[in-house]
């Protein structure tokens, strides 16, 4: 199996309104709520694409059953009860030009023994999993070299997809893969990086910087692909860079050879963009896709 | 005691932001949750004045156990459960201007079983009422007169604070009291009325209007008042009318002539404003404020 750890997770709720006015009171049209933080996202792509998924990380509160309820039985749950209330992020969709204007709450204050009794949890967890992604921001109490300490407590290979000092620290420890857009690379490796130009050794483990519309590249040690998606896709982003790192863990879980890994990976991405509901994938697309997105090695 | 009716109790989540910039995504720096709605706040603000209340209304789901929890031991509890989850409202400060921009969720969709439930449960918590306060919006499902079904089914005497549609089938029904603001003022006698002159008979029943900094009138069949605060109080005017409808109740209940009432509503209402914390009074200025408060008959 599969095994996600989402160690903030969050209730994603989404407003939609007419248009956006600071300074104003808005009646919110319509709701969408859903269980969410990159890792369970990721969860939620495996299970649909069949795969067998654990979900592991910490939850609490209302707002953590609110989580774990809107899950229910599509992904097998193994999350740790904390003490303080998992975080929300809201985001207001205006309706006039698709424009969204997103809130994240930072997370619950998680304490010492708690974040001790989840690296105890997650090492049992991880006796049984082919690969281990974890994904997502870190909540308040959590130690920064987080990442770090879980995939040293593993021998599996790790699927990192993170941002800052929390990827920072994670890239130390070794993971088999790491997975960033072009905005945490260029955090990683300062402004000049902005330009993503695939080449072998990009960074000191494999790595899968994802560049939107423009596609995505794989760079390992010695050599390094890019891949083109078929055309511009349209649709909603959001959730595509999970979708994108569900297609890298399972392929990882297979042993796929990096090239087709990268394509599969682009494909799903590209599909989740045509799907009207953020962090599904249109499966139609998806098939078409995957026949349709180029891959060279540079 | 005096019994509070929240038809739409909402969990009231305030975020704060160094400033709204829309199209992009705000780490929030501070989160404050309280249980909400007009009605709550006003039980809230008088459970904090010594007197003896209770909140009615309709809960559901995980955000209305949150609501509830918020209120804790402050105020005796009768609320009817219903099958949909409370709504919530978020309102973003921006920590740069003090601006806020408010997003309102519609509420819980109310079966008509679960609202003939409630009235009945209402009929049976009114008998021992001295005054009730029927404030704030109605969520989807329950009818547009349901104030006004709620005022036919008992014989205390009803302080009405609501708006539009709400406001005017309950009207209808002939509450003892209605306290509107400027712009349900506005909204109910047309773009005219926009500039409030205190006099005899504005309403077909016993109103007050309150005016922000300009203070308030109240306005009988027969005389008028027009009460002027000190001065101008700086601070946040959230829940400054939930603590004017707060006052006016409790001196319903007491038998208070009209400019008592309407004076000491001015003062509790400023010290709402003076108070950091919205929903809350500064005792100290309260006290400051009802010598200061200026009653004069128009």
């Amino acid at each position: 199996m599969i095994l996600t750890v989402t160690v903030n997770a969050a209730l994603d709720i989404t407003y939609y309104v007419p248009a956006l006015k600071p300074g104003s009171v808005h009646r919110v049209r319509a709701v969408h709520v859903r269980g969410g933080g990159k890792g369970l996202n990721v969860a939620r792509v495996l299970a649909a694409l069949g795969e067998q998924v654990v979900a592991t990380g910490l939850i609490g509160g209302q707002a953590g059953e609110m989580i774990t309820d809107d899950l229910g039985g599509s992904v097998a749950q193994e999350f740790l009860p904390i003490a303080a209330d998992s975080r929300r992020t809201v985001t207001v969709v205006a309706e006039a030009d698709g424009d969204m204007t997103a809130f994240h709450e930072p997370g619950p204050q998680v304490g010492q023994r708690e974040w001790a009794r989840f690296c105890a949890a997650f090492e049992a967890l991880a006796r049984d999993a082919a690969v281990i992604v974890l994904a997502g921001s870190l909540p308040p109490g959590v130690p920064v070299d987080a990442y770090g300490q879980l995939i040293s407590r593993t021998a599996a290979p790790v699927l990192l997809d993170a941002d800052g000092d929390a990827l920072r620290c994670g890239l130390a420890a070794g993971p088999a893969l790491v997975k960033v857009n072009r905005e945490e690379f260029t955090g990683l490796l300062g402004p000049g990086s902005a330009d993503v130009t695939a080449k072998p050794g990009m960074l000191e483990v494999p790595a899968a910087v994802t560049l939107g519309s423009d596609g995505a590249v794989v760079s390992t040690a010695a050599r390094a692909w890019r891949a083109v998606p078929p055309a511009r896709v349209p649709g909603n982003p959001t959730g595509a860079g999970d979708a994108f790192a569900a297609a890298l863990a399972r392929g990882m879980a297979r042993g796929a050879r990096w090239p087709d890994m990268l394509a599969d990976a682009t494909a799903l991405s590209a599909a989740a963009v045509a799907a009207p509901v953020a962090g599904e994938f249109d499966a139609d697309a998806y098939k078409r896709f995957c026949r349709q997105v180029k891959v060279a090695e540079v």
